[in-house]
């Protein structure tokens, strides 16, 4: 089955110690979709400028994903600058352009409405709420966000949770949204706030599921070197619903070994600048990896 | 068979918002103790002065220690006393008086020399290589450290680790020790050093065996509630190692699930101040974490 993909679709510039890479293609949209190709065919809906190279599009096309929702506006694409620390593990903006994506407003071909897996990748919750106004019926919809929103649009995003069947966030995010420090309770507290599935990634911690059948401590695939994590976390969730539509039975029978195939894409992730690395990884090196995670839980 | 065990025997004032908590019994050798007392005999050397409480010795006595070890000096017991902050993940000291602890020389009575498991406990580099020094053919020595020792002893810590078949650190230590933020290239560096197993202990995000079959990925028991995790660390070695003095066969086939015992353990201790919840675990309290942690790691 196909995933629906909605969120930013971009340019970063990233500054590392000693180099600088301008204008990789990035965006929370780009990420998961290429993750998600993987396994199942991806979906994309999203806004870039007149100047989105050509060779983006390609890239695109390349991991065969549909880009009838993508549209092309007068105007400069989103353009992200960061800068990382030497241990990669801070990240600091230097520069927003939003340019197009400032009009944003996503609109779903008549054949992305009834994607039976919805991802919504980090965007604006009202945007996120806009998408779902368009879906028929789906199977399960997840959402990403990030700590902007819960600073900025924190109304909107506990509307949108009750509309979720996952909810996908960080250690630092969930902290702020539920004020507290113990995971349980973070867990218990956004249940309560209506999805059935949450997620809590912990970086190179790996991450916790919360759901149905209980607690799902889910390993991060351990790297000799972290060259960029930019978009580790789309590549997370997006590998993890491309995995879910391609299996076969109810969600819950899968949800865990989908995360383990999210951990892995996001491990390739990491290994290049933007999606350098994750574009060439084949599906036997994914498995090699997922194997590998096997013979380091099991005791 | 029996494990060995040195180091500190203290006794904790711990204050944390909100409470204090006299002159608990706590050290590294105390928890170390109690938590392998539950899988295997445990004899324990280290020093108490004369104010050293009678119901601390009834503690011991009551895990079935042996504490032919111990000895009592004129003066008064090593106490150390530190202040928590609200997330309990930030600890203060505020007094440290070594007391009969300066005078303290490990010696082991005749019948402890042959013991073929060793704990080297959290105490000084030097002190360690004491106790080897009269130990005869151990099947398994493994020593834990503190950063005062990476900062006032590293010479002595670095010939220890030659003499030892398993080190075990935190992440904060094995950074400082290694130089490197790297997981892999920390673990590889210590292997340099000396011990064929390495174990870097994460906190609440668990801990990393690296041995001969390899990483294993070992989960720490999610807690709904840390009430004070003083001795967390020496628990999970000290029943890591009491359950491999338990098992047949050779450390390598069962150093991984000894981990998760060790992590339950370790759970056990944050419930409560000092070694209160610690001493009044049962076996099968041990038994459904462990289960637990399995139904939490499958995929």
């Amino acid at each position: 089955m196909s995933v629906l993909i909605v969120g930013s679709t971009a340019l970063d510039s990233i500054k590392t110690p000693g180099r600088e890479h301008p204008r990789l293609l990035g965006g929370s949209a780009s990420h998961a979709a290429v993750a998600a190709s993987f396994f199942s065919p991806a979906r994309m809906v999203g806004v870039v400028g007149t100047d989105f190279p050509r060779r983006y599009i390609q890239l695109y096309e390349r991991h065969g994903i549909d880009l009838a929702g993508l549209q092309r506006l007068p105007g400069k694409t989103f353009h992200w600058s960061g800068e990382y620390e030497a241990n990669m593990n801070n990240r600091r903006t230097l520069l927003t352009e939003l340019g197009v994506f400032e009009q944003f407003n996503p609109v779903l071909p008549a054949e992305f409405q009834r994607a039976p897996f919805v991802l919504l990748a980090n965007i604006a919750p009202a945007l996120q709420h806009h998408v779902l106004d368009q879906v028929r019926r789906p199977r399960f919809v997840v959402a990403d966000t990030m700590d902007l929103w819960l600073n900025v649009a924190l109304p909107d995003l506990m509307r949108l949770l009750p509309r979720l069947d996952a909810f996908v966030l960080n250690d630092s995010e969930a902290r702020q949204l539920t004020k507290t420090d113990n995971l349980l309770a973070a867990l218990r507290k956004i249940h309560q706030f209506g999805p059935r599935y949450v997620v809590i990634k912990q970086g190179s911690h790996g991450s916790v599921l919360s759901g149905p059948r209980g607690l799902f401590i889910c390993p991060a695939y351990p790297l000799r070197r972290v060259v960029d994590p930019t978009g580790a976390g789309d590549s997370f969730v997006g590998a993890m619903m491309g995995y879910l539509a391609a299996a076969k039975g109810p969600v819950d029978a899968h949800i865990r070994r989908a995360m383990v195939y999210g951990s892995v894409v996001a491990s390739f992730c990491c290994e290049g600048f933007g999606l350098e690395r994750t574009t060439k990884t084949t599906r036997p090196e994914i498995e090699k990896r997922v194997r590998e995670i096997e013979g380091m839980t099991k005791f």
